[in-house]
């Protein structure tokens, strides 16, 4: 029986203006929302880069349900995004957490001039939470909506077939700005991870939001991409998002991950490919968690599109991973400063012909 | 050893007219074929949208061999599509199924007035069944040609590895019309779907076949884009094909599937991802069975390509989930008028720029 | 403790002028370098078509550390390529092996004009070793540089998670010359396979590197796309790579494999799909072992980008398979031809629109 928690500011943390204006410059994720089955939760500010993470300590074997209100705002730079307090909004949006079984109540508060609402992969919802103009479920500008997204562990079906639960690397996105399918609001930056997480699952330090939306790395290009940080040592949990209306394949330098649904394998004997790019088409979303530097040292490593005219074209930037405690490595802050000199990165606006 | 069977006419249905033009006009797959290892098959008029379902009532444990006729003829609107009796092509063309270990022949009769052929994917054929002007095996206008398709169990091979067996969501089309790779045909709806089936697989209630071709979905965009029904706790099988030239990614509103053979986990513990948008590109297919509004209840649910221009271009329709007792929730009537008005759908033919 | 082989020379077999034509011409790879965990290894002139097949004949127990060199030189055509002496290089460049554990020291002697380097997919390598304008990894022209490329087998971590062996089917390519991403090396030929096995793996009886790059083929195109050839029978293992700025899918007629890391299954339950047609993108790579003419017969059979227009522009080829001893069935001489004399293939340059 889920168990409704009235008191949702404990998991709406303030984000500092120092805080908040680093992360929204770097275009990194500000606030990570994760929702638990038990009364404490960890705050370690600056857990992400430029972010407050509030992480679940609890294992998600008792369901809950959480009243989050989340405001559809402008952003600097012509952008629109999702932000946990009034001003605050992100692009992307903050990521959001539920263990299986979980449920939101996302309030929606429409602080633009146009329609807009919130569309959820993965998760189950019904029309009037569905966010589509078809199904009457968008908000109107100045108006507030209240959608409802649950979650449900597998369980066996009457037929002995396997209903498969929640868990997923998934996210959320506007479907009403502009359009029936929330064209413009996506291009504007509404959108954001919702990770629904099965027990016993492993928990990240550090979280990145990454979201290739048309030519762009989180609405940012070249030298402008997010730096993502991590100490050596640390798990790093990336969640990769595909928007728009091209086709991308993400890669990391130095690091892989296993193509299944935590990134992990089961063991040596896993027959699961082992990758280190992926396509990351309109739609679509995966996660997974490496371990920063593991078997390759400190050092900025590439992220980036490996469509060639798109890396060319600035869908380009640096997963930095420091020394244990935190200091970068001269050589890594001499290729940070040849990435961010436009030595790397942009090459005079060229664009897939 | 392999029981050939010479009354192919038990699994031609006739269909009648009025079936047949609700299933064309709808863009809906009409016939769907299914083989087995029994004598008897379970006839449902309907069991598909605008179609006649013969489903095979056995469990494949002893192959057989169908002769089957399938007619390329034009069909309204400027298309070429394959049927089971004269006049009644449809786009997509009937649904052929088979057990491991069943054989298809064949007899492709060429009603129109160019060179075509069929080709199948994931069976096995010789040279002479290829399909392709490059081994002399199309169909000449006015001509008649047969075409046999194996299929097989799994077998461990002397070397001590596994043979795989045919099972797969596969799908058959043209590969000699308007060139050498049936570029024409496959772009005026000589395609349909091809499923083999594994001893012990789960049948499903209902099944559509989603073939994004180019910039439409069976060749219709828009209003025009088929409603897939199905009853509130149905289990229904999608299979989703792509076709043409341009990327595309598959999604489904409200429900979702393992990305695997069949779309059903092994249990609680499978590491298969959950998905809810995949790729679908030129030449691949998959295939999946959801059960109908599942945990989100009735409902008109979109489905539709994720790529923005795409889905604001006409790439979309309804899979509309019923009450238990086939009546359509108010709501979902309404959401449906809403989108055959035209509030969804077209943009005023803004495309992929 | 990996043990350090001084004698390169061993497995840098000279290839001979005519060997080489022949494989430069068909644009098939020709050298193939297989590091292993003892002392001897068998070489089999011709085991690919135009190439010298150097097959580890141990069980990858006992890590070896292998030094190489690689050439990067003009190849005919305007193409630029990786070989493994002078004089030699090829597009494709060869096919690098390694067990889990071993690591290669790869010394590349830039020979052109313009900076390039090696950039790995897959494997452990420091910043040194990325081969990047941005870790200052690349090599100038005229001179060389040492790569160095770690592998390791899965191992347990302390958190109890499991870190994933090198295994897999990667490939390497120039990520220096003509920008910051290697775009004009990549885009005239600076690729190859790179192939890391796991204790245990099937090894097979030929290989063959297919890069689907921009428009083309191992940058062939129509008649000049190579010829695979193997006998009826054999073992053949396809390396599948993308490169370039368009989206392809890789199909080949009458053969499909398991979609997971060896495109081999387990046994009869393996719930992995079984597929002949996959997406190819940019800076993806894949690999499987299909028994050549399996339960088909020889013939000669299509291998082709699934997108319509790009198969029609000549981005297909044949997997010639002929009897078991090595001869050509009449009809797929006749089908050869066929291919050859431009009944197939290019469609007076039509692209993708």
């Amino acid at each position: 029986m889920p168990e409704s928690t009235e008191s949702p500011g404990v998991f709406r943390r303030p984000v500092s203006r120092r805080t908040l204006l680093t992360g929204a410059a770097a275009g990194v994720l500000a606030p990570v929302l994760v929702t638990g089955a038990q009364a404490h939760a960890e705050v370690r500010p600056g857990a992400g880069t430029g972010s407050v993470a509030v992480k679940a300590t609890g294992d998600g074997s008792k369901p809950v349900t959480r009243k989050v209100t989340l405001y559809a705002e402008s952003v600097a730079g012509g952008l629109t995004g999702y932000g946990l307090e009034p001003g605050q909004a992100t692009v992307p949006g903050p990521i959001l957490e539920m263990w299986e079984g979980d449920t939101y109540e996302i309030t929606l508060v429409n602080n633009t001039s146009e329609r807009l609402s919130i569309h959820a992969h993965g998760v189950d919802y019904d029309t009037a939470s569905d966010g589509t103009p078809m199904n009457d479920s968008a908000t109107e500008a100045g108006q507030t909506r209240t959608y409802v997204w649950k979650t449900h562990t597998a369980h066996r079906r009457k037929d002995g077939t396997w209903a498969p639960g929640s868990a997923g690397y998934w996210h959320y996105h506007d479907h009403a700005m502009g359009g029936d399918h929330g064209t413009k609001g996506i291009s504007q930056g509404l959108y954001g991870a919702l990770i629904v997480r099965r027990s016993k699952d492993i928990l990240p330090d550090k979280q990145f939001t990454v979201v290739f939306n048309d030519m762009t790395i989180n609405n940012k290009v070249g030298a402008d991409v997010p730096t993502l940080e991590a100490k050596l040592g640390e798990r790093v949990e990336f969640i990769a998002i595909g928007h728009g209306n091209n086709f991308h394949t993400f890669h990391v330098h130095a690091h892989r991950w296993a193509d299944n649904r935590t990134g992990l394998l089961d063991g040596p004997h896993d027959a699961t490919p082992l990758i280190d790019n992926k396509d990351l088409n309109p739609g679509s979303s995966f996660g997974f968690q490496v371990i920063a530097g593991e078997g390759v040292g400190p050092g900025a490593w590439m992220y980036h599109c490996h469509v060639q005219y798109h890396a060319d074209g600035g869908m380009v930037g640096v997963f930095l991973v420091t020394d244990e405690d935190g200091s970068v490595p001269a050589s890594a802050q001499t290729a940070l400063d040849r990435f961010h000199s436009g030595h790397m990165g942009h090459m005079g606006g060229m664009d897939h012909p």
